[in-house]
This record gives C-alpha cells, sequence and structure tokens, in this order.
C-alpha cells in the first residue's frame, strides 16, 4: 500500500485539536479524513505527528496516510486544498517510505508559546498570541528555563493524572525571546506530555511576573506534582513549529 | 470644549466599514461614538480621517472627537480599552489643539494593499491577504502603477455614479513589491476617492495576470469611465496604513 506524508498548517482557533473525537467533524485529523475518504474513495485513517490541542495551531504539523490505490501526489495535494477549509493548507504532500510514521519516528518537535507583552492589544494576530498586559521580566524568565534542559522526568508538567508510560523528556531547547512587545518561548524536545509545553509556559510566565523565583523550577520538578507547577497557558498562544526525522523529508 | 485625537487600529472582518449607518452598530464609527458617550457620559461624535469600506482594515487610523468635560488622556485611553471589543484598539490618544479635525487636517494617506500570490493559501494571514494562485508578473504592475503618478483625474477609478465634486487627486507613491508570495501595492496620496484604491488594484492584478498593458494605462485615466478600468479588488486585502498632517501627532 502506498504511503504519503503532509506538511500541514493551521489555524486551530474553530477546531477542538487534532485528535479525532467520535463523530465530531470538529477536528483536524477527523477534517482530513472524511476529505481523502471521499476524494480517495476508499476509507483512509491519518496520523499526525503532534496532537494539538483544542485551539492550537501548526505551521508545520507531518501527517502521514496510506492508500490501496496510488495517486499522484501533486493532483491529490490540489485536490484536497480545493476541497480544505480555509484555515488548513496542505503545504507539501508527498510518497514517503512503506514504513515511515509521522508520530512513532518523529525524533524531535518543535513548539513556539507567543505571547503579547503590551498594554495595548495586537488586534492583527490576536488569535495566535495570549496578551499579558503587565511586563514580563523575560531574563527572570530566561535563567527558569534553562532550569529544564536535559533529560527529566516532567510528571509535574502533565495534566493527566494517572499516567502509566513514563514521563520522562529529553529537552533540548527552551528559550524566552523578547522581539518589541512580543515574547517567544521556544521548546524544542524529543516529545512533549499532554500540557506540557503550556504548563512550561504557565510556570515561565509566573516567573516572568515576578510570582515565582528561577531557583523554584527545581522543587517543581522533583515534586512529581502537577499542583506545584503554574496554571496551563491558554491555548492560542501555542503553535507546533515543526517536527524533526532521522532523514529530511519534504526536501525538494 | 476640549479636543482629543486618538491613533487606531483595527481588524475590518466583522464591520460594515467605517462610517456609521442609521442605528446599526457593526460600524468602526458607531462602536467608539457608543462606547465614548456611555464612558464620557455626554454625546460624542466621532470623526475618522479614513472612512474605510467594509471589511477593510486599518493600522494607523486617525480620529478626532470633542468633550464638555476635559479627561486624563492615558485614563480614557484605557477606559476606552477595556470595554472595546479585541479587534479594536486604541494605540495612542492625546489631547488635540482646538482646530485639529482629522479628516479636514489630513495632508496624506498611504494605503496598502496585499496579495498572497502562491498555490498554497496563507492560513495565519488570510484576513488580511486576497490570495491569487496564478502566478503575478509584478514587473508589469510595477510599470502600470508608474503611470498613475502625479495630479490626474481618476474618476474611471471611483465606484459612484454621479460623483458632483473633483475626481482629481495627486498619487505621490505607487508600488509594487514582491517579499516571497507576498505582493505588495503601497498607495499614498493628497486622498483618494470611494473604492480608488482597490480599483487601482484590481487593475494592476489584471495587468500581473498579463490580460491588460501598461500602456493601457493612460488610455483608461483618459476615458474617465469606470468600466474602462478592472474590477474592484475585495476588502480584505486593503489596510489603511498611515495618515500624515502637516505638524507630526503622537510624538511622545
Amino acid at each position: 500500500m502506498p504511503n504519503y506524508r503532509m506538511l500541514l498548517q493551521y489555524d486551530g482557533t474553530r477546531y477542538a485539536g487534532w485528535q479525532k473525537q467520535g463523530n465530531t467533524d470538529r477536528t483536524i485529523q477527523g477534517k482530513l479524513e472524511t476529505l481523502l475518504s471521499r476524494v480517495c474513495e476508499e476509507t483512509v485513517e491519518v496520523a499526525g505527528a503532534g496532537r494539538t490541542d483544542a485551539g492550537v495551531h501548526a505551521a508545520g504539523q507531518v501527517a502521514n496516510f496510506r492508500l490501496q490505490r496510488a495517486w499522484d501526489a501533486e493532483t491529490l495535494r490540489e485536490k484536497m486544498q480545493r476541497y480544505l477549509p480555509e484555515d488548513v493548507a496542505v503545504l507539501c504532500l508527498e510518497e514517503a517510505p512503506e514504513r515511515f510514521h509521522s508520530r512513532l519516528n518523529a525524533r524531535g518537535k518543535t513548539y513556539e508559546y507567543r505571547i503579547w507583552n503590551d498594554p495595548v492589544p495586537n488586534v492583527f494576530e490576536r488569535r495566535f498570541l495570549t496578551w499579558i498586559q503587565e511586563p514580563l521580566d523575560t531574563d527572570r524568565m530566561g535563567l527558569a528555563a534553562a532550569e529544564f534542559l536535559g533529560t527529566r522526568d516532567f510528571r509535574a508538567f502533565c495534566s493527566l493524572k494517572r499516567y502509566k508510560k513514563s514521563t520522562v523528556r529529553h529537552i533540548e531547547r527552551l528559550d524566552v525571546s523578547r522581539q518589541g512587545a512580543e515574547v517567544r518561548i521556544t521548546a524544542t524536545g524529543d516529545g512533549f506530555l499532554y500540557h506540557m509545553v503550556r504548563i512550561l509556559a504557565g510556570t515561565l510566565i509566573e516567573v516572568g511576573r515576578g510570582e515565582r523565583r528561577p531557583e523554584d523550577m527545581a522543587g517543581i520538578l522533583n515534586s512529581l506534582n502537577r499542583e506545584e507547577a503554574g496554571a496551563t497557558a491558554p491555548p492560542q498562544g501555542l503553535i507546533l513549529r515543526s517536527v524533526r526525522y532521522d532523514n529530511p523529508i519534504f526536501v525538494d
């Protein structure tokens, strides 16, 4: 069965997240499966690299699907784009090696959390920013962020209560930068637990407000207790920027 | 009566344009007057520099209003922002000279028309871009744009049929630039007729598609006939960028 992979962008505002939920069509995965099944006249299942939450966006989501009948990749991309709503785009579509799986083969993911830190709101990008009026101390946030680098048990940064699998993850990059009124938290790691990036962002925001100290981060990690970490930051500031694999994809 | 001026930004998607229409609240002017009248507990009339159409945006609209009772400008700005919807922002508010009028004193305005020129749509900025999939020849568009510079009768570029006032306007800048997939038409002039920027953009798009030649522009101008010019380009690509006055405003 030929296997295809695609690079996707979406404005997550209107959606209940990536993952299909029963019969609802308000998920990105559900929309794509319904569309591909109609276009290809067979039942198609789509696997995504990152299961973005409700309201979370993607600039570089990767997904793959198998078909009984082979299609020319560019013809299929154009056909999909014609029927997709205006808040979802297929940037690239190509045939993939038979065993490629977008999630199982992913070696790393980069997420960005964008904050508009100004007394005056940003009307044009408001759907992709979390607005915080009080000034954030990004130097302190950066010091706190550095405490999370490396291989750690992030159980305190996971919203699922009874999580049976390992909560150990490796974070290779977590930094905080400011450009004018925008504060951006960039996180790269081998994988992230449920709500993990938003809880990290929420905790760093509390540091930026002076409610917590950078040196408190180690204690939160060691507690393994969700209640010790900060609030889960709102979804609209979060975007899945890119997914990394061993071999480069979509290269031509 | 103290006079105030403000610098405004809005996402025009949800609105029926700047100008108040009877009792509707779906205009920017209507929203601002209702809000200011409530906050200041007196009837307030707001004058705007540019009467943006339905669906058109503003990054630098200037408006002024007079009050019976003086207010501290920053207090008033904060109060307004608290009650404004998230698609309208007051960037600055300051007391203005008694005789200042945002429209009558305006010496020039700059509009931008933004086009996303790519087979793949832009999901994040789609509300502020007109999507054109077929490649546009921006060199040809630039040559055509240069034909409109100077003081001309733009009657062929005005949607109002029986327009009794002068249709002569001075355009000091009209250029076409491309940055990646985005094509931007920038227009600066002493004033623009009803739909003028959108008809100029629509005509330049037809040049970019090869449907018209740059050397056809002079004939369209000379015809003084709306039917000779191109289609009115859709509103969502248009944004009022800035308004110029003799004396600089909002300088501190």
